[in-house]
């Protein structure tokens, strides 16, 4: 995406229309056709703003905090909407979830004209207020694009932030196609990929990928409250892993969780069956005489995750591509990734993933490499030849 | 750690002496003296066995597995002892952990001169074990190397499986010093840092690091079993992170877990409170006169996580470091991450930690390199420059 001329300053993109050898240029054309009005320059909004604009689209921008407005504005997302600007085609609710859906009423009836989609995290009780409001739903189409990041509020906006991430598009039952293809058009200018479902099978499975895995993870993390000094030096991969999302942030996550509860309450419940199965299981395997049943119990356990952890599509939607892994142990001192990454370049390696493995107080960390199939056992002789240690 | 000369063929290892580059060279030093004689000769086993050899020292092995025992031989972990031998110094019982305790028992009495001791995952079972046997614990030392690979058995073994792990050692309270400190030295030959701790502290320990984390994992996948059809394509990093383990062999996890039933299940049962507590919240989220108690007993239940989160050692045994970090977009196709680590080699980056993401179906990768602070902006540029798309 490219910079609109003499817009105001922002933060650098790349520039694809300059590369040496960079990722490829994005499609010139684009569908969208404004004005879109966006209201709510958080990181969402002032994110779609600053695409849409890097794509030549006029944008107005309103938000009840001119801090955020000032800011959005300043990072090119777009300007501050005036009484006579002409209406627009597309409005943007990109507000807090728990002012979305009022936000959304007032906005399909301030501009008869327009299409309008919020893009909150939850979508059926948006729906609701809408239908309670009396709402002309013909013209409302609810979407989620699934992005995010640590940093939030418009100066952590970025054109590039929906790029390669779903972009789920819930049309009403009343919903025109028309109306619908635009907010899916939007989605795929600014380089997500639309995912249509309704809303209720949205909530259904942002509660399985997302919210549930976020209580989970804030569980486990919330045992360790009662660890005696030196026990959570044993922490390894898998308990980091499982304990990553837990550092978010309380009040967003009650947020979220509340405006998703029926859906979440339904999945922790069956996790909850599970859960009970699991201890009345561990209770049987403390008797010599209900051991054999507890083990089968607790294999069940396991086996039921296994399936389930199975159907996580892989990384090129449903196949998991297989490469040959070859792991080289990095002492843990500055550089010494670095140096593994200039042997990778001299040695031209097509690395085709890679990840990183490292504990408390460990001298060496793993890392991961794959490369196509047959090149493995090359990679790793070439690497030793060169004095790394290959864990076999 | 270099090959014993005139040692079986085996998987190839590192040379150090003839680094060009690479890691450092082990410390020529060893502590352990043998003999050494291992029973159970499966990957810890055989692990330790290579290791030993390595460094020179006299290895006997046995297994009641023939064909283990075998494969053991040709990777080179020692040879199958013979009536004739000299009795050992040390015993290392690496057998299935329901066969553990009466086999370190069995051991204890056979070589009357040895340190005897074994590596299973749970410590307190095998303690009261050999209690019963009237076993003397003045030389037994329970141990525990934090270290496991996906593959199993001997011929997954690796002279390096516990170069840097954590590598528990729980002397009962029976146990000599000088009998403790063999096994130490034992574990800090072979790269392990050795983690004193008593039996049950160690079940404890592991129970909050990896056996409940191994639970929850299992449950938040099996919740996916009804997910309906395109839901999990909204899969992200989260949710792969939180499923990672939960692809185990469900029969071993079932032994692990009763093992160390008792701590498991006290742990299982504080998480069973929180759920139950968040599952009350999303009820009372429903209903416009609770919400806003709904709302702070989430934000608890998450803020509790978050504070457990913040308690797990940075790599550096308890200070995070923190360093500028650069994200960048890798085009999904083949070669182009081998691509970004030539450029990163040619710009003699000092990349300290590396974390890849990509879900289904995207289009690129996000790469962020984590470089020393202040050298952040510097890379970004220089990236950019060379055509690659920051995520600012």
């Amino acid at each position: 995406m490219t910079r609109p001329p003499g817009g105001p300053p922002g933060p650098p993109l790349g520039q694809p229309g300059h590369s040496t050898g960079g990722p490829p240029d994005p499609p010139p054309h684009h569908a969208t056709v404004g004005p879109v009005h966006i209201v709510g320059s958080g990181l969402i909004g002032a994110s779609i703003g600053l695409g849409l604009r890097g794509l030549g689209v006029e944008v107005t921008l309103e938000d009840p905090s001119p801090a955020a407005l000032a800011v959005a504005q300043q990072v090119g997302a777009g300007r501050a909407r005036q009484a006579d600007d002409r209406p627009p085609l597309i409005v943007i609710v990109a507000s807090p979830p728990d002012v979305a859906g009022e936000t959304t009423a007032i906005q399909l009836d301030r501009f008869r004209q327009a299409v309008v989609s919020d893009v909150a995290s939850v979508k059926v009780v948006i729906l609701e207020e809408l239908r309670q409001a009396g709402a002309d739903l013909s013209r409302y189409v609810g979407s989620h694009p699934m992005a995010g990041r640590e940093r939030t509020g418009p100066a952590a906006a970025s054109a590039d932030l929906f790029v390669g991430r779903p972009w789920v598009i819930a049309p009403a039952p009343q919903t025109t196609g028309q109306a619908a293809l635009r907010i899916r058009e939007l989605a795929s200018d600014l380089g997500g990929y639309p995912a249509y479902m309704n809303a209720s099978a949205h909530d259904a499975a942002v509660a399985l990928v997302s919210h549930v895995p976020q209580v989970m993870s804030s569980l486990t993390a919330g045992a360790l409250a009662g660890a005696e000094p030196g026990a959570l030096d044993l922490a390894g991969q898998g308990l980091r892993d499982m304990t990553r999302i837990a550092q978010s942030d309380p009040n967003l996550w009650a947020a979220i969780l509340v405006g998703n509860g029926l859906a979440v309450a339904q999945v922790l419940r069956q996790v909850r069956a599970g859960l009970d199965r699991a201890i009345a299981a561990l209770d049987l395997g403390t008797k010599p005489e209900t051991l054999g049943h507890a083990l089968v119990e607790l294999a069940d356990v396991v086996g039921i995750g296994r399936q389930g952890a199975e159907l996580i599509p892989g990384k090129h939607g449903g196949t998991r591509r297989v490469f040959d892994k070859v792991t080289v142990m990095v002492p843990d001192k500055p550089g010494e990734l670095g140096r593994l990454f200039q042997e990778l370049g001299r040695l031209n390696v097509n690395l085709e993933d890679l990840k990183l493995e490292h504990g408390a107080g460990q001298l060496v960390g793993l890392a991961e490499l794959s490369v196509p199939t047959g090149r493995g056992a090359a990679l790793a002789s070439d690497l030793i030849e060169q004095g790394w240690r290959i864990l076999q």
